[in-house]
């Protein structure tokens, strides 16, 4: 049997976890990776030198490298106080292929191959996006707040989330791997600077909602600080408000994070899905996902047909 | 036959082309490279980082790569204005291989397994060095000059040259290298700043004296800056002026170079060397060794055993 195509959508630690989780498994996997973000070593180089930040597309790079000394060299931040302090190796290795190629498409791929990339790592759109998010701070006051960083840090709560460009160019390599994907994952992740810009993507929602693919979504373990105040159903309402057309098959919590599941049951529900309770946080208690964990929980929801993989997860269940 | 083990001393672009041409022959090649480069990218480095040189590593990898992909991501330079400009991505790479890797022979031979090396990149010394030359000015007046870059700009003539510090550390590797090779090389190079650093180190030298190794010297095309006024007998000179008991079996010009052969052949002599006069320019009338031209000119002199490869050059060059 061949093994399922996976699309994993995401940014990140949230989407580094996924793949971690994901290479454990048979499964042929492309990263479709935010690109939206304007703080720290990735914010310098787009406003010093307009280029794609390539912060979130390095952590997916050295999540899926099968070249360990390849992946710790691009981890591996400059400390200290002159000018390259801050920048991780691999940061500006991305930023050196973006240069010498003009397709980001091929400049990632050329970035899988050195490090022996097990799967690919594409760019959500083509141009750096910005997040802008419409809040009412701790005052009551209704505000906007623009760029990842502010409201991935805002304290205020987020009342809707949009990218700028409104509708941004997407590579054409990302639509056909959402085209031929069996399966289709989102989260975990900052909930609105990287998951839900996925599906504020009006050419990705379309492809996604067209797509024959199943769609997993993994719930956070916790509140971030930028849903303070949202709790894990409430992640599922802000999903269900920009998914548009967009079902979900499965949703994939912690069990002990969920606590008394009815809330977040009826929240998949109104999304087409079914919860699945697993044990996939880490044992150290820190609010951490397990990639081993993870990966036993999505194994049988990666098979290829989607009826077996029903039966499959209701028999290792014990239903 | 077991390949010839071949050490390639130098820096820079004259390095490169050596390397370029030992790798079209079977040999085993380790290139030991000059870490006194204050000027560029590698002087910036040195400056706020402390960093060992990574220009003249990163040329003599990127000779020797495999991974032609990897060898033109770390040729990239950062063009523009703000503080990345300047620097090349492989000196970024390298100076991030040096401070994960304590041991500078670890990250290199890392350097060389990520760019698949076609043989094994050493630095000189295992500490950055300073170059000192005394001259005399356009005005007849005695001066010391003090950093690689500024003796190799220099308008000057060089009349002595000293590294500081004056005994430096030199890799164990190193000189296993130099005991156990069957062929050393010097040149082409700046003179002053990459071919003779290696005899003012006190420990290579000797181990260089000691060894069993036939010794090759190609010699440059024209003078350079740093050489102004001194003819390529002259180079010999200055040669001699610091081998110490490294005497040289071979001496490789380019026959139009040299023109009238005499006071080359007589400076060879006094090495110990035959002259051999070959076409190892390039056709385009640029003063730069074609590799191709100069592998030729090596092959008959790397033979495993020093007579033969006086036979077969005899033989090669009809006599």
């Amino acid at each position: 049997m061949r093994r399922p195509r996976v699309v994993a959508f995401g940014g990140g630690k949230g989407l580094s976890v996924s793949l971690r989780a994901l290479r454990r498994l048979p499964a042929d996997i492309t990263a479709v990776v935010t690109v939206a973000d304007d703080g720290g070593s990735s914010g310098r180089l787009r406003v010093d030198r307009g280029a794609l930040p390539p912060g979130d597309l390095r952590q997916a790079l050295a999540a899926l490298a099968d070249d360990q000394g390849a992946a710790r060299l691009m981890q591996h931040r400059y400390e200290g106080t002159d000018s390259l302090s801050g920048h991780t190796v691999g940061n500006l290795m991305l930023l050196g292929l973006l240069e010498i190629h003009e397709d980001p498409v091929a400049a990632l791929d050329e970035a899988g191959r050195m490090t022996r990339a097990h799967g690919r790592v594409l760019p959500m759109s083509t141009v750096p996006l910005r997040i802008e998010a419409d809040i009412i701070d701790e005052h009551g006051r209704p505000g906007v707040v623009r760029g990842q960083h502010n409201v991935a840090v805002s304290r205020g709560t987020v009342t809707a989330v949009r990218l700028d460009p409104a509708d941004p160019p997407v590579a054409a390599e990302v639509l056909d791997a959402v085209a031929h994907a069996d399966v289709i994952l989102f989260g975990p992740g900052s909930w609105y600077t990287s998951v839900l810009p996925h599906l504020l993507t009006p050419r990705l929602r379309e492809a996604i909602a067209e797509s024959r693919a199943r769609r997993l979504l993994t719930l956070n373990l916790s509140e971030d600080t930028e849903t303070a105040g949202l709790s894990l159903a409430g992640h599922l309402g802000a999903f269900a408000k920009y998914a548009d057309g967009v079902t979900i098959d499965w949703v994939i919590a912690d069990a002990r994070a969920v606590g008394y599941p009815d809330p977040v049951e009826s929240a998949a529900q109104s999304l087409g899905a079914r919860l699945v309770l697993a044990r996939v946080a880490r044992d150290d208690g820190t609010p951490r996902h397990d990639p081993d964990a993870l990966a036993a929980a999505l194994r049988p929801l990666l098979e290829t047909e989607r009826e077996s993989a029903a039966t499959e997860f209701r028999r290792s269940a014990g239903e």
